[in-house]
């Protein structure tokens, strides 16, 4: 079997590696998959780098925390998985073409599905859903923001506010992105490069002072969205593209408290009750039947050419998604 | 009549002047009060640097948000209150010998209390009571933690924190001043001047992840404590005291969850309901009556003097408050 991994923090291309190893059999209640396609997402980039998580990493370590695979041998006392099940696995270290995996971090893939579009259902898709029901209290006919909303969480967050009656004014940095996101459903677009402007453009742009933001770049865009959020409003970062520390304007905070906090999808996993977990597959799975959750894909890359995935997912102005496919026994 | 009025924003001793006015009469509702003392605030200062406050102030404006005094004159329909009774007024725009007052907004003094220790008890261990219940749920055994521990409000804290079995980490800049506060019942003092070794210095200091931070800076200090607080605490913003942006690590707030808000006095008594003024005013009143309210004042000056007031409520090394005294009529 093949898997990347990087033994030391840097530049992606420059410290990812692809090794070999012997084919590993499965254990009591485990399941050996073969993964079909996985995801690269911009948490793993910085995971890479050193600039993701809460603590640091064991390494040497193997990012990818979305996958597809097929189950191709099972281990004793495995009861819920035959072989030939098509599973999203639940976890990390999924750049690899086979993974040995307790069955319960293994559940089905929603019948039917497309394999690609469901490897791409739970991190994306997720954290949009539960940055719009996790986190204020929202009712129809609110406004929200959000910056970088030409993400993949962030049209997501467009189609499922659309859905619920929420409005969004969504800032972008690329006019030509804009007609995509109207087309999504987004209710205002503001192409804007995160100068002190754009607070007072938001508020424009919205019918009423956003109750909640939504901040996946952080340092200066922290603060733009702090102050264009209604008084006792909410910013939430769940990304953190720019890598910066947050700015926020103390008088901000003071005066008007807005209020700032975090979302970590895998913090959320690690603290939700069940039933939470299986309302949020449940909502996934009906929207990605309906077609809802399609997500552009720009590229597939074999496992052997990661360092051209890599490349491709660093570059700015990509239109979609950039997967890696196993190709063990493919 | 007297006040103190500022006609633009800058250096207190710069743009502050008295000015006389012809003595008002009250109207319906409202009584003329004859100020015995004033409070002068570090918010106070803020204020007429322009540096505090939601919106732009109308100019020219009177500062002072604390006072006593005696009402020396009643207008029409006036039911609560007569000539000599001695009140605490509610608003702001106190620096003044006389205040004409809607009934409403001057209630009674406690009775036989301190007029120096009453005209101080709302502002400061009004907020630091707030701090302490109104953000987050402690129990008995909860560490806080809390920055510019020797002010007033940060005194206050630790009295009531100590009440309530809850225990302090104290930062403060100077050495002198550590005995003071565990006389007053800190659990830890910290001498640090804000740098990198904080977080790590209240971790070790407490014994216990602090839940709860109180931050009187803003800046770098905002991020220290964000740095400082247990996954998933709260830092709370009550004063401006470096003029600075917040500047928090991005990773405390998106991996560990931190959230941050702020607390401004002004702004709950703007929106609690009447039970929790009352609340809070007889917790306050019993607590002025047991002393535990004591503050210690440096020094207190004539209105006249107000240039010589404010430049010593600007140096640093004081050892109490500066109050202004009215004396009209005195």
């Amino acid at each position: 079997m093949k898997k990347a991994i990087f033994r030391r923090h840097g530049a992606p291309t420059e410290v990812i590696e692809l090794v070999d190893e012997p084919d590993p059999q499965p254990g009591p209640k485990e399941v050996r998959v073969r993964t079909r396609f996985m995801t690269i997402n911009p948490a793993d980039l910085l995971s890479i780098e050193g600039r993701y998580g809460a603590e640091p990493m064991d390494l040497p370590a193997t990012p990818g925390v979305g996958a597809y695979g097929i189950v191709d041998a099972v281990g004793p006392e495995v009861t819920r998985l035959a072989v030939g099940d098509a599973v999203l696995p639940v976890g990390g270290g999924f750049w690899a073409d086979t993974l040995i995996l307790h069955e319960r971090m293994a559940p089905k893939a929603p019948v039917g599905a497309d394999p690609q579009q469901a490897a791409l259902m739970r991190a994306n898709p997720g954290t949009a859903w539960l940055l719009l029901t996790d986190m204020v209290a929202l009712s129809e006919g609110d406004w929200i923001v959000q910056n970088a909303a030409n993400s993949n969480v962030g049209r997501m967050v467009i189609r499922f506010a659309r859905e619920r009656g929420i409005r969004t004014v969504n800032v972008v940095r690329r006019d030509d992105v804009v007609g995509a996101l109207k087309d999504d459903g987004a209710d205002a677009v503001i192409v804007s490069d995160g100068g002190d402007e754009l607070a007072q453009s938001v508020r424009e742009a919205a019918g009423a002072p956003p109750k909640l933001a939504l901040d996946a770049i952080g340092g200066a865009s922290t603060g733009a969205l702090a102050a264009a959020v209604a008084d006792r409003g909410t910013v939430v970062t769940y990304g953190l593209l720019s890598g910066e520390d947050h700015r926020v304007a103390a008088r901000d905070m003071v005066f008007r408290d807005v209020r700032l906090r975090g979302f970590w999808l895998f913090d959320w996993y690690r603290t939700a009750t069940p039933e939470k977990m299986r309302d949020l597959h449940t909502f996934l799975e009906d929207k990605l039947a309906a077609g809802v959750l399609h997500t552009e894909i720009d590229a597939a890359y074999p496992l052997d050419r990661i360092h051209d995935a890599l490349s491709h997912a660093a570059r700015g102005g990509r239109n979609g998604k950039i997967m890696l496919t196993g190709d063990k026994d493919a």
